[in-house]
């Protein structure tokens, strides 16, 4: 996978997205909220993917949003089904997730990236818009939400919910693959510095408080929670995101252990999908492939103490069953 | 640097030492002890090599034998000095220890290694035999070790020093290049695999004894200090041995520390050498060439309690004293 820098910076450089229409509730968009109608492609690899299978797991959106999850090793036409019989999406009928993107747009040529929300009857690609993605799961597909799901995305905390957002994104979520894809030194440089010292003020807002927003689980957490759970596995080493493991810093370490063991949230976690991904493909930085075997693994099931905070993980709300026998996932270790 | 692995199974294979003619106390070897006639050449980012640092300072041989330290990057033509005005070692007067090795046979075309002995009248290496050249500092060097000179390989405990060598070398010291060098999965996986256990096994002889062998300081702390002291800041991230941090196994953390904070162990060790050199060095395993910041090294000055296991860490001897000022390094953190 080439990764694009900026030549005078050495800083890596994000493609926008470019599908950003939106599933609504009341259809004004053109794309209405129907049950069965939408697929979501995801891979278990990747950070902004799995917020939504996070979110669709703890809201139950299970039965309407199905699922395809793609292959964690892209080759030269990116993200393809080859872990479905056939090489083949048993629901999209198509071979790599760039079908969707051409089906929509017959001459497009930026890159091909999941979450990938596709329109079932046409095959098109809808949306790869993820920070919106997950906020319309919340909010425009209330009608099909599970009795007692959560809510995410609550009016009254929105403010506050965007304002973590935007900090975590800038200095963590995206700050981690800056460090990890950075051509010059000055560029990781900066994106080291601001990964922990914003890791560090997160630590002290989680040090007396059970999630980052109110008391309940927010989007806020899932946000934070999908980069924490990649980061001993495979940040810290081959992003070089490496002052401490996760691990060392013991509020946020008990923080995501908590969600982890939280229905919802390490259900969703595929830690092979994960190290796989990125010690594989991405080979300018990791030119043998070799797939560490560290870090251990169980120390995810340990208990973390954090009900002593107090916070209700789903307000009003319940935890979610289960996954459907079709998405659990094999052991973890 | 080109990294030679094995073919078919992407071993890493060590080049032998070639140079392997010893300095004796009675002179029978042709090459006998005399003081101020040999060079130690050394790069203070290589174990091999810093183990001669260390035997060199515990048993006061500094003025003895003096030091040459290579600059931590390799060019084309291998270890240079360009740390010193003018990029020439201002005793052998050479800008390359290439020239050394080709001043005792003007053919060669093998590895340039560190640790080199280097007779200074005649330009020539003696020996690059790093396993030796610890051993007869220790043993033929006696007339001039320092007042209260520790016994680093005293005969009676021999045996057991040479067979905790074996085990270390081949499981510990080499197997840290064999898990970073392998061009294969199941080549990484065996050295991965020998590497901690070999830890696990050294961690519950350290237990409840404060050194290796016997209640003092031997070689055996030494070739096992040389990697401990690497582990977290190169080989746990650059290398993959990833199962844990040295911070992580709190029996050889302990005692890494206890050594480190022991005159003649710590003041050798010049983390910005290890990490320019590992990183910027091995092109194969890290294209970009970008150093990493972390891990955190003042945890290296934490209090280790190794001292309520008894021992006596110089036996009936005494501690060296500091560094002479021109090896005196400049702050670790």
């Amino acid at each position: 996978m080439a990764i694009p820098t900026d030549p005078d910076t050495g800083e890596f450089v994000r493609a926008a997205n470019h599908f950003d229409a939106r599933i609504t509730a009341d259809g004004s968009s053109g794309w209405p909220v129907e049950p069965g109608r939408y697929r979501l492609v995801v891979s278990r690899a990747c950070p902004w993917a799995s917020r939504g299978l996070i979110v669709r797991r703890l809201l139950g959106l299970e039965p309407a949003v199905s699922v395809a999850v793609a292959d964690p090793i892209q080759d030269e036409k990116s993200w393809r089904f080859t872990l479905d019989p056939g090489d083949v999406d048993p629901v999209l009928g198509i071979k790599y997730l760039a079908q969707a993107y051409h089906a929509a747009e017959p001459d497009y040529t930026g890159g091909i990236s999941v979450p990938a929300v596709v329109d079932v009857p046409s095959g098109k690609l809808v949306t790869n818009d993820y920070p919106q993605i997950t906020l319309d799961l919340a909010t425009e597909w209330t009608a099909y939400h599970r009795e007692g799901a959560p809510r995410l995305y609550p009016e009254h905390l929105r403010d506050e919910i965007d304002e973590v957002n935007r900090g975590v994104h800038a200095d963590v979520n995206a700050a981690v693959y800056e460090a990890g894809f950075a051509a010059k030194q000055s560029a990781y440089d900066d994106a080291y510095r601001r990964l922990f010292a914003k890791l560090d003020e997160l630590s002290a807002r989680l040090e007396h408080q059970r999630y980052l927003v109110g008391d309940t689980i927010t989007e806020a957490d899932i946000r934070l929670f999908t980069t924490l759970v990649r980061f001993d596995a495979v940040y810290h080493g081959h992003f070089k995101c490496n002052r401490h493991k996760l691990t060392e810093l013991p509020v946020l370490w008990a923080y995501a252990r908590d969600l982890f063991q939280t229905p919802g949230f390490g259900d969703t976690v595929d830690f092979d999908h994960i190290k796989s991904h990125y010690y594989q493909v991405h080979e300018n930085i990791n030119p043998t492939r070799i797939v560490p075997n560290g870090p251990v693994l169980s120390e995810w099931a340990r208990s973390h103490g954090r009900e002593e905070l107090g916070g209700r993980p789903f307000g009003e709300g319940t935890p979610p069953g289960p996954p459907p026998p079709e998405e659990t996932l094999p052991a973890q270790w």
